[in-house]
């Protein structure tokens, strides 16, 4: 297996840090009574993570010409979005854990009220921030983005499929209702970053399809890594409590396929995920690039 | 005193049925493995309350000729906020309440995960049903939506209030600092739920202004009421727990004003609403009721 081009990890890395200087600026230290909240959500935001959905929004831009602060600005609402969903997950009452990103979360750093309030905060902000002037000069634009992130972030998204999830520890899934399960958990809030380039830069229906065809193989690839990591990795490399799913119970791709075959599913959507950026002829090598990434990464 | 008047009972129970019928068409039983998720969405948000933000959007709207549709859209959005926050703030790790409009909380119904999942899933959908063309034709009266609802319930408003109410617990407050804390928690949904017609009627600054001053003064007559019901009121009249802030130690305007001067100080708050309201030259018949109502109601 050929290692991750430096060429896309100097991309990763440059996209990660410019994403990372605006979310630092909109998450402001006001000084007021109420800073606990905000360093909270500084906590649980900032410092940390790979930033995939926001690489993946300033690749995607990247091929319809839109201009850098609006690609900055859709990628930090999303990421906000995925920090909410990850310091509400870790939650007592949901995962219960102690780690992330190789730092206590944001309950243990805090207090189980401050990390609820945190999310609540974190995903309120997201909408503000893609419906503020700032980020496109059309309202239409912005309204389609407001759109597109909640349906992909709520209850027919990314909550739904964490209900899902949770109702897995009880109930045998199958193959077929853990494919829908982490579609919605995970793969509906990648696809709104991939195809948010061709929102911000109104693109033709057909590149913005092949963008979620796109994005629908890659997050499932990335879905069954992530079992794999969580079944063979260490908390040292992940950065977070590894083993769950297994002590959990949980059906996963990997407890139904077994390792080989579901690394060997994971390369096979891989490759189906780079055919469609085909219509691109060529131009979308970041987003080419992070398919291969996703399936041989080992954090 | 005098009683609330028939008229405005009446207007509040039209309204508030149009707006349940709206919330439960949006809120669907899907029959989808994922359905607790929204049986708990809708046990939390459909089937009680006072319905006084709804109340608000409709009768600021009326002020601008706008259609029902868009004020009824509009309204059932703050209301799933409102719940979303009751939802949460209920959970045992914020207030630890076990009951609600007369019934079991969400979690206690539910779960815990479960009710975080469904508080997330609402304050998401709020978004979605702003920012839908059903709305509103305007693409910028939608956005001017999304901004002002998600500033009015995020950090800089409920859910800073909310961090500021947890502080509260541990941290002596006087009646300035008191006064913010509500401004955020209540004040400014409620200052959304009578801006939110002048949005949809693209109406003259002054008037929204007016909305506005109305609002704040409004809001902080009806917290102050709150704390009143809190500090005397019953379970079964006010349908939720009572006496929790005495218990909790927490200042509040009760404890600091004492019970006949917090009352007085709310009479002057809605005096004070009620003129704010000159502008619109006795067409906001409605407004002025509320007023009214929210300082006489016991519950």
């Amino acid at each position: 297996m050929p290692s991750i081009s430096l060429e896309l990890k100097t991309a990763m890395s440059d996209s990660a840090a410019e994403v990372e200087r605006l979310m630092a600026l909109l998450l402001p230290e006001t000084g007021m009574a109420e800073q606990k909240l905000f360093d909270s959500m500084r906590y649980g935001a900032l410092g940390g993570g790979k930033r995939l959905r926001p690489f993946l929004v300033m690749s995607s831009a990247k091929l319809f010409g839109v201009s850098d602060k609006a690609a900055t600005r859709t990628a930090a609402a999303v990421e906000f979005i995925h920090c909410y969903s990850l310091i509400h997950d870790d939650l007592p009452a949901m995962d219960n854990s102690d780690l992330r990103r190789g730092k206590p979360t944001v309950h243990k750093a805090f207090d189980d009220a401050t990390a609820v309030l945190a999310g609540d905060a974190l995903l309120t902000y997201a909408f503000e921030i893609l419906a503020d002037r700032e980020t496109h000069e059309d309202p239409n634009v912005r309204c389609n983005l407001v759109t597109a992130l909640s349906r992909a972030a709520g209850s027919t998204g990314m909550v739904g499929g964490q209900m899902l999830d949770l109702i897995a520890e009880t109930t045998p899934l199958d193959i077929g209702a853990i494919t829908r399960l982490q579609r919605m958990k995970t793969g509906e809030l990648i696809a709104f970053s991939c195809e948010a380039g061709a929102i911000l830069g109104k693109a033709q229906p057909p590149q913005r399809q092949a963008l979620r065809a796109f994005a629908h193989d890659l997050g499932l690839a990335f879905q069954i890594i992530d079992d794999l990591l969580d079944a063979e990795g260490s908390e040292a490399r992940t950065g977070k409590s590894v083993g769950r799913d297994e002590k959990a119970g949980k059906a996963t791709f990997v407890s139904i396929l077994g390792h080989e075959r579901a690394r060997a599913q994971a390369n096979l959507l891989a490759d189906q995920a780079v055919r469609h950026l085909g219509i691109f002829e060529g131009r979308a090598k970041n987003l080419e690039q992070v398919a291969r990434f996703v399936v041989e990464r080992d954090f």
